[in-house]
Parts: C-alpha cells; sequence; structure tokens
C-alpha cells in the first residue's frame, strides 16, 4: 500500500459542476482520512475569468487561467475536466493522461465521441480515466454496469436520461401545456439552456445512449451510430391521445444487443402508464437494465444539477484514491472487448402510433389498410378520432410490433394518397 | 499485475442461490478472460445430499460433503457462502478467510450480526469479504453505498426490502385480499417458504436494514438495534382506508442519520400513492437513498430469486477476480469508522394512524382529543368512518409528527377508556 496522503487535484472550469464538485469535496474534508487513507485537495482551478472565480472559491490563488501551469505541475496527481464540449477538453484531458495524471470528467460530449481514445491513451500511461457523471447525473449507473452486474449478458439498457426534455414532457403531460410554453417554463426555471437545441432535438440523450451501450455490451456504440429524434413536435393532441390508450410519452433512449447487432436510439415513446418509468416525472432521469441473470434493474435519481452531478464526479475521484492508496489504477479499464455491429433503424422493430387528417369519406380506411397489408405492417389499432370543423377526419393507427423500414415505406404511400391532408404525428411504442 | 489464470472457487451449498450461482458462472464462461483476465473456476461444492446434489451439476466429481477437503485446499481461492443460517456458516467463513481465501456471502442473517468480526477477520488476513447479495437480492446497493455515493453525507437509507411481504401486501391492495388469503397464494406460488415467519415478522427486512445503515452511515448498526414490527396485523379494511386518504401501505425499511444518533426501524407504513415505492409491486425490492449531494436515488429490482441474487453473488467474485489480478485486496473493507448511538424507537418522530372501535355517543371524541393534547399529540385529521351494527363508531386518527414515547403513551391512556371497545390498528405514516 502506497502511503500517499495528499492527492492534488486540478479543477478545470468553476461552472455549475465544478463549484458542486469544490462543495462536495470540502463537505467531505473530516471523512476522506477515515475513508480513503489520504486527503483529497484541490491545488488549482483552470477558469476563463479570474475575477468572477474569486468570489465562489475561499483561496482565489489556486486560480488560474494557464493550462500550462496545471500539466506541466508533477505535484498534480489529478484533473478533474468540467468544461465540456470537444475542445479544448479533449487535448487538455490527453495531455494530462500522456503527463501521468488520472483523469475524472462529466464530458459526455467527449466520450460519446472519443471515450475509446482516451481510454486507451489512459491505459498507456497506466493512469485512470473515469466518467461516471457523463451519464445521468448523480445516479450511480457505469460502475453498477461494469462491476456489480458483471455477471450479465445485458440485452437492453433504456431509460430517461434527459432532465429537460422529461420536465417539458411532465408538464404537457400533467397540465395539458403546448411544447412551446412547457419549453419557456423549463427556461424561466432553469431546467433549459438558453440555447436548448442539444437537449430538445435529443441530441445530449443520444450522447448517454452511446456511452450506455458501449459500457453494457462491451463493444464500441460512438454518438454517431445512435438514431435520434427530439420532441419538438410532439403536441398536446398526442399525449392526450396516448393517456386515452394507457400510455405516457416520454423521451427514451433505447439500446439493445440483439442476435443481428446493437440498437441504438432515442426518440419519444408511448410507454404503458403502468410502467415504472412513466412515473419518472419533472427534471427525474431513470435507467432500465435487463439482463439474463438480474432480470429488471432500475436506477433512479437526479440526472443533473450542481450537487447531484458533483456526487458521481467525487465518487469517481475518490475510488482513484482508493486505487492509488492500493497501487491498482487501470484496474477496470476499457471494457469493450467486443466488435458488434450497428443495427440500421430501419431494421428494428417496433410498434408505431401514427396521427393523420383525411378526408372524412369512407374508402380512406380501405385503402389505409391496403398500404399497410401490401408492406406487412399490420394493425393492432385504428380510430377514427371525429371530424373536424373543416371536414377532415382524424385517424389514428397503432401497428402491431413490425421492421421500421416496411413501415416507413408503408409511410411514404400513404403521404401520397389523395385523400390523407396530413400526417399530424409519428411515434414509436415501447415495447419490451 | 499478478497473472493468475485460474481462480479456483468453492461453493458452500446448492440450493436456489447456489444452482443460480453454477448457471451463472457456466454462461460467463466464454467472457471471463476478457472481463477479468483471469477464468474463474467451480472446483468443489460441499452439499448434504451428494445424490441430489448430483443431478444439478455436470460433472459430480466436484461435490463433497467433507468441509476440511476445502478449508484445508490451498488451491481454494475464494469461498462462496450460500448455505444461510448463523452456524456452521460462520465457523465456515471464518475459517476460510483464516486460511487466506477470499469469501463472498449472500447470507444476511450472518452480516446482520457478525459482519463487523467477519469484515476484521479479512482484513487480518489480508482477504476479502464482500456481501452485495445479502441486501435486496439482485439489486445493486452495497458497491453504490461504498463507491458511487462516497462523496455524500447519507441521512437516510429506506425501502421495500422484503419480497414476500410486497407480494402479500400488493395482492391485499390490488384485490382486496386478507392477510391469510395473500399469504397462502405467496406459498402457493414459492413466494413465501413453508415457514413464512422471518418474512412476514420483518426479521428478514430488519436484517437488511442493518447491513444497510452501518454501510451508509459508516457506524456499526446490528440486528438486534432495529425495532421490528411484521404485516400479520394488516387488514383489508386499513388498506382501503389508506387508499381513501391517497396512501397505500407498504413494509418499510426505514434508516436515518440523525443529530442525536440513528434511527433504524421496519414496519408497515402508509405512503403517498404518488411515491415511487408506492407502485413497487409484486415481489420486487426498491432502494431509497438520500444524500447531500446526491439528493434522492432509487435502486430497483428482483430482491431475491435465483438468479438475480446469484447476478449480485457473481459481482462480487469477479470484483475479487479483478483485486487479486491486480493485488489490491481489502481495497474496499470494513467502513464503519464512526460510532454512532441507536436512537430508542421512542424517541423517533412520525406521524400515527390509529383506528378503534368506541360507543357512538358524543364525548369519545372529546376524550380522545384530551388525551392526545395532554401528550403532546397533534391530530391532523379524525374521521368517524360509521356506526356499526354493534353500535360502535368506527373512527380513524392520523396525527401529525411526534414523538412514539408521546404518542404510545397517548395510546395507553386511549385503551383504558371505558368507551373504547378496541383499538383495531396503529399505523406509522411515512414521511421524509
Amino acid at each position: 500500500m502506497v502511503q500517499k496522503k495528499v492527492l492534488k487535484v486540478a479543477l478545470l472550469g468553476l461552472g455549475t459542476v465544478g463549484t458542486g464538485v469544490y462543495k462536495v469535496l470540502r463537505n467531505q474534508e473530516t471523512e476522506m482520512m477515515h475513508k480513503l487513507g489520504c486527503e483529497v485537495k484541490i491545488v488549482k482551478i483552470l477558469v476563463r475569468n479570474l475575477e468572477k472565480a474569486a468570489k465562489k472559491v475561499e483561496d482565489s490563488s489556486i486560480l488560474t487561467n494557464d493550462w500550462e501551469s496545471i500539466v506541466s505541475d508533477p505535484q498534480i496527481d489529478l484533473v478533474i475536466e468540467l468544461m465540456g464540449g470537444l475542445s479544448p477538453a479533449k487535448e487538455y484531458i490527453t495531455q494530462a493522461l500522456e503527463a501521468g495524471k488520472h483523469v475524472v470528467t462529466a464530458n459526455k460530449d467527449l466520450v460519446a465521441v472519443a471515450g475509446k481514445e482516451l481510454l486507451d491513451t489512459a491505459q498507456e500511461h497506466k493512469v485512470d480515466f473515469l466518467f461516471e457523471a457523463a451519464v445521468a447525473g448523480g445516479i450511480p449507473i457505469i460502475r453498477p454496469l461494469k462491476q456489480c452486474l458483471a455477471g450479465n449478458h445485458i440485452t437492453e439498457v433504456m431509460g430517461i436520461v434527459n432532465g429537460t426534455t422529461n420536465f417539458i414532457l411532465t408538464k404537457m403531460t400533467q397540465e395539458g401545456m403546448e411544447f412551446q410554453e412547457a419549453l419557456d417554463l423549463a427556461t424561466e426555471l432553469g431546467y433549459a439552456e438558453a440555447d436548448p437545441t442539444a437537449d430538445i432535438e435529443g441530441l445530449d440523450a443520444g450522447r448517454k445512449v452511446a456511452i450506455l451501450a458501449s459500457v453494457a455490451f462491451h463493444s464500441r456504440v460512438v454518438f454517431g451510430d445512435v438514431a435520434i429524434e427530439g420532441i419538438t413536435k410532439i403536441t398536446a393532441t398526442d399525449i392526450r391521445y396516448a393517456k386515452e390508450m394507457g400510455c405516457t410519452i416520454k423521451l427514451l433512449g433505447v439500446t439493445r444487443n440483439t442476435e443481428d447487432g446493437i440498437e441504438a436510439y432515442v426518440n419519444p415513446m408511448l410507454i404503458p402508464s403502468d410502467h415504472p418509468l412513466a412515473s419518472v416525472n419533472d427534471s427525474y432521469n431513470a435507467v432500465f437494465v435487463h439482463g439474463d441473470a438480474v432480470e429488471d434493474a432500475m436506477f433512479f435519481g437526479r440526472g443533473a444539477g450542481e450537487l447531484p452531478t458533483a456526487s458521481a464526479v467525487v465518487g469517481d475521484v475518490f475510488d482513484i484514491a482508493r486505487n492509488i492508496q492500493f497501487n491498482c489504477c487501470t484496474r477496470i479499464s476499457c471494457t469493450c472487448y467486443k466488435d458488434f455491429p450497428i443495427k440500421k433503424m430501419e431494421d428494428t422493430y417496433n410498434s408505431y402510433y401514427l396521427r393523420l387528417q383525411a378526408e372524412d369519406r369512407c374508402g380512406v380506411l380501405a385503402e389505409l389498410t391496403k398500404i399497410f397489408a401490401e408492406n406487412q405492417v399490420s394493425i393492432s389499432e385504428i380510430v377514427q378520432k371525429k371530424t373536424r370543423s373543416n371536414g377532415l377526419a382524424e385517424i389514428v393507427v397503432i401497428t402491431s410490433r413490425v421492421r421500421e423500414g416496411d413501415f416507413q415505406t408503408a409511410v411514404k404511400f400513404i403521404r401520397e394518397l389523395k385523400r390523407v391532408e396530413k400526417i399530424s404525428a409519428l411515434l414509436r411504442v415501447y415495447q419490451k
């Protein structure tokens, strides 16, 4: 056992999560020696604006805007990267690893595209690279997958991994708001960023799905492999219709390890209202895991926020502190020892919800059902909702579990029907 | 890195969980080398009945009924104890640890009373002693508490940690069954054992609460410290009344780290029906954790069963395999470095539900409220349900959050009232 009494840490970034990490480490000061056998001390913080940052820390002499002074300091054992974005985060992390420093990050954008490269660099330099906070904030999920559930063949990981969109959908569901109104409220309350694109278009969730899939299936999945659709087209009408059918609409990230490859997608889906995920509301996140031994397990909690995300970061830092004490760094590093193909979205199987406006005349339903039949799409439910004042009937179709490609072909033909005015919504229905 | 290519394991017991571990290790055969850098091989299985056991394994030559042949075999690195009960499990585990063998167990009875002693013995002999499967079956909870959430001061752990009683209460809630009927069904379906005492009286849940409290609060809590009440007195009437008040009755294990000591108890409680635990049904378990950084987190899954429990056992075995490879055993051992007092149940604060039968005459309510007032018990709700055919009125009282001792004194006086025929139910109401 190496008796290192102080683990010296540099923090990159002092935004929301950075400030959280600073606070959590202070709150743990009296515990560390007992928990870890050493002290963890922030000795430098890289910030852009020294003056602004000075208000957030007790000793402003640890602030710097000079990365070189951190990476070249042999006293610094560990770097916590919380700047976000691809660059210069990637360069900084790479340089830190190459300098023999351990790295902890919450940067999902980066891990979802360059996880393998960074883990390889860490391995090469015999240091740890951990990223529990990159997925689902404070919720323990990476370590449970890599350790607690290591005795399983995981076949599915799915869940709600974006708090902003879950808040918006919750408001739409519970209070009948339309999308824009709910987004405005989320912005007002600080749940949505000034530019909400990454959240509402599903990109943020897609990054997390890529990371979860890689860890769960031991096979690399990157951001570009994930088929992504956001929630901007969801209307209060669809949420109401879903409710009438005993379902709730959630933005789900789904990844499955199937015989012919890995499926990975993010999109708004109908799930039965008695499914545990249906009652995960507001900005909460939850991840469902199915394994051949554990069956179903779910992990629920705060998917973002200052202290919850810092909880995950500090858990990683403490783990590395223990590894250093026991001289066993890289004990668990990259676990992608397989190389499965990624399935195209058109080859996945789902049940679908289609809402359209058509002329209210007999014959339309016959045309629709004919197109579906010709494309191997069997229908599970078809409801003519009502005739609108404009003389158009609203029709909702729920299909059985069918191939996406076949369904999309059918939809293409339906769009061309003269009597079909408009396809108002096309959603998937979650089925196990 | 120690290049040990085969980790040799002895299994003690080939009952439900033992058979599960056997299967899960076989299912992981092709994965192990990649995941762990070594193979994990069961080389001996201790059983009582060799003939019966022979039907469950491929190679019956690994079966033995001779413990000595296992503990004295220097080739065996790790012992998985799945016999259950205190003796001889404790002696076997102690001897194995003293012989330098790592031990994994699912034995909550033992860990809840002798956890510290066994962890100390392991530490002394520089071997690992892990018990993830002892709490909530397949659900990862011990490792998340010790690692992922290590940056938190955990203030509360509570949840549904017994599947049998949760199945019974679910049937009573959803189908209006009385306790005995639901217990009979649980027995018929294999959810309850022939002697269901440990489950229905809350003892099994109490053991898990002791272990969870010790791990979460870094301070030893043993089985005898937990105040325990089972579900045998719950009636369909109370479940119905609870529902009318927007609540569900669940057998909850609760432990809190408060300023004046640790609270630890198991009892049937009313929780709001919109609380995530209220929809954890059938034999599922779920554990809620509150920490100063992570806020609320919940872990949900199968709390028992062949393969789910084996999932947790094998997770521990794989962790030890990694520790052996990296020569870092005891990296995380006993984490009880504090010594908090245990609070008496009478000093805890809760809200209470009291149902009683009294003479249907004016004056009774006045007598009741006077006694409550004299004992510092303030009432939040009082409902006279109806007059029964026997001329007795049924009264339900919900108190505010009050001291248990004060409430129990009030109840003692109420019992003595001439006009009170019977106290039919006394339950606690979960409040954060």
